[in-house]
């Protein structure tokens, strides 16, 4: 066997692999940034490796958080307590007010390296100057699944629906072959934009090998309003115009029907749930046990920080494994496997990357990262599976690597400086707070 | 004016008074264990005091978790994914097997340390062995509510129904006095508890000017049970034998009828609200617009580690600043100010201690807290109260104050070693999983 560049070994390897493998005092080999070799430390050469002796941690896949809008960490917390629709209006003022290439690149390294720090290696981003959004990655050393928005108003970007398709083209040539970067096209919603500029973003993506994401479902007055302008509701909407299939994204998927659970599951469509988007939106709860039941690949988002206020895929994960017991009475209702391949394989295979991340398999990328345990609320440790999903937080990363290359070390960013970014948003705050004043 | 001892500047002083006022660039002295003085930084005399000069931080007062079973840490994912049933039958199996005044010290030295750490100064906790936990939290100087329980079947500490009323009067007894101590009766639940000796712990209680505190209105089954017993719902019963009233805190209170909110509220009772315990053990989602419109002092809890499965009242506050905006479709439903209030002057006032703590005010007990906002996550800064209840977490708190005494410094136990109290629930894990095996 060739020689490991790195090896790292930890009390508890948590695979994510399809039978949510754990591997007690593990190792995991990795040359070239791809994994090498998986199992007990005992059976690792380390031979010319190096070795990082991870003791008091947890090594595992890097999350995937497949819905976000990173450049709205600008405005974090700028407008609260107020009903959905005077909210949106208030941040959309803003928005309109300061957004462009260099704030949007800020908001996209503020909002990406939040999302590093806390263990996310693959971040899919839906937002205004995704060119911004990827420089902004590629600067940190996270991956990322972006692309061009469709959008049929005015955008915050100044540019007019007949612009888009242009856009999302140039984005596709621009980031192409780039390994850290998925291309895509990504429509706002169904009610939003029209049929046409959905088929028309559809025809690109496809013509490209690339996924095509929108908001679908999020709420009871987006169907209300899908049904009234088309006569049926947003996934049979979908459906209809041939937007459903396995390279397709769909975020929240709150509000649907038994026929419309159906149409995802037979289409093999993904879902994006964001739970605490959902609450504090007051969207309600997605039907997460069934569309699991009916074999829907989910995965997991932490939406934007204007409706988080954090990107806590953490938090996230907890919700999806706890808020379904409430709604349907069922305390077994989305185990702990299952809320941990949301945030891990089935987000790799929404992104048809299943074969190359979401798990620690031979051969797949090394996106992997450490998990403390050395906290109280790890004590004790009876299953590390269990203490991922209900215990573990954001605080507890230590490293991250993104194909083998170390990213965030012993709690810092090794590519950007957080003091700096701070002071950036910091400096842009009272423009912000002007532009609704 | 006096001199003081410790004047501590910040550049947000989080009051949680009534107005939720925020005092930027503001300060606070502390003389004697108390607030002598709270004002801009400016306004704040400093000479002959240690001066703590909180930059990049928000001063704020200790959060009050009304609801806890420290010592449960023990068992913290011991069994997951199981309904509910089968999930309590085997925690209570390994609870018999393992509980007894050495192990109770031990879990409650984990929890209440885990607590500190995150930023609580006060928690009322419901376990065996009480004076265990007043031990661990004199040790740790963390201030705790607890005293007898009060169970009909034989407890978890070998004692039976017939010696709970002497066991509860010894704890009084014990305690009387004590600064750090809040002394009550906990009797577990009217589905566990006769009619009679819920009366007589109420007639201890009442006699020593203590609290009442027990389970109420959980489930759906515990609604059936007592209503089949009894002919009335649970928070009938309790109003029938005279068992509301402002000393009376009950724990849960998630199915209620109308005529129960306005029991509790004409009664002056307080409940607790425990979120994450709800979602996980399925229990539902309690009606808190409902009660905060109806005037009743609402305060949060985490629960015990078997139902978390963590002890993070920024995690409770979060989601009572959120779940409710969901379950009413309602986006403005619990404010932040709400929220904030409920995890600190409203659990002060459910103790009656609504005069010497839950706010940063001149007069009462310097419980405080430092909150770094140098995290990605508090980036831009708008607002203080919205950054804590919707971004700020367990890991942002760095230095914890009760009573004027440092007991967290930099994110360190002052009075104890994080890393023996791990060690000595590792010790204790092999038993555990044998004692179920």
């Amino acid at each position: 066997m060739a020689r490991s560049d790195l090896v790292i070994r930890a009390d508890h390897v948590v695979t994510c692999d399809d039978a949510m493998t754990v591997i007690e005092n593990g190792a995991v080999a990795v040359r070239d940034g791809r994994i090498a070799a998986v199992g007990s430390a005992a059976s690792i050469e380390v031979e010319g490796a190096d070795v990082l002796d991870a003791r008091g941690r947890i090594l595992m896949p890097g999350l995937i958080n497949m819905h976000c809008h990173a450049g709205d960490s600008l405005f974090r917390g700028l407008v609260e307590n107020l009903p959905l629709e005077p909210w949106l209006q208030t941040v959309w003022k803003a928005e309109r007010a300061i957004l462009d290439p260099a704030t949007c690149r800020l908001g996209a390294e503020i909002g990406l390296a939040e999302l590093l720090l806390s263990g996310v290696t693959t971040v899919m981003d839906m937002f205004w100057f995704p060119e911004e959004t990827v420089r902004a990655a590629k600067a940190l050393g996270i991956r990322v699944a972006t692309g061009g928005i469709f959008f049929d108003p005015p955008g915050m970007d100044g540019h007019l629906a007949d612009r888009r398709l242009a856009d999302a083209t140039a984005f596709f040539d621009a980031v192409e072959d780039d390994p850290l970067v998925f291309a895509g096209c990504l429509p706002h919603g169904t009610y939003t934009v029209s049929p046409q500029h959905l088929q028309n973003a559809a025809r690109l993506s496809r013509s490209r090998g690339g996924f095509w994401c929108t908001h679908a479902a999020e709420t009871k007055t987006e169907q209300a309003t899908i049904v009234e302008r088309y006569g049926r509701r947003v996934i049979a909407h979908l459906a209809e115009l041939d937007l459903l299939g396995p390279d397709v994204v769909l975020a929240h998927c709150v509000h649907l029907d038994r026929a419309e659970i159906d149409l995802l599951a037979a289409s093999g469509s993904h879902v994006v749930h964001n739970p605490m988007s959902n609450l504090k939106l007051a969207s309600g709860f997605a039907p997460v046990p069934a569309l699991l039941a009916a074999g829907v690949n989910v995965t997991l988002g932490t939406d934007g920080a204007i409706s988080g206020n954090d990107l806590d895929m953490w938090l996230a994960i907890r919700l999806a494994a706890t808020l379904h017991k409430a709604t349907t009475g069922n305390a077994a209702a989305v185990t702990t496997g299952e809320a941990l391949a949301m945030a891990t394989r089935n987000g790799a295979r929404a992104l048809g990357a299943g074969d190359r991340l979401g798990s620690i398999e031979v051969g797949k990328e090394a996106d992997l990262i450490l998990v403390d345990t050395g906290r109280l609320h790890a004590a004790p440790l009876f299953d590390p599976v269990t203490h991922l999903v209900y215990s573990a937080g954001r605080g507890d990363v230590t490293d991250v690597f993104v194909a083998g290359r170390r990213v965030v070390e012993a709690g810092r960013l090794v590519n950007a400086d957080v003091g700096a970014l701070i002071a950036a948003a910091d400096s842009l705050r009272p423009t912000i707070a002007a532009s609704i004043a």
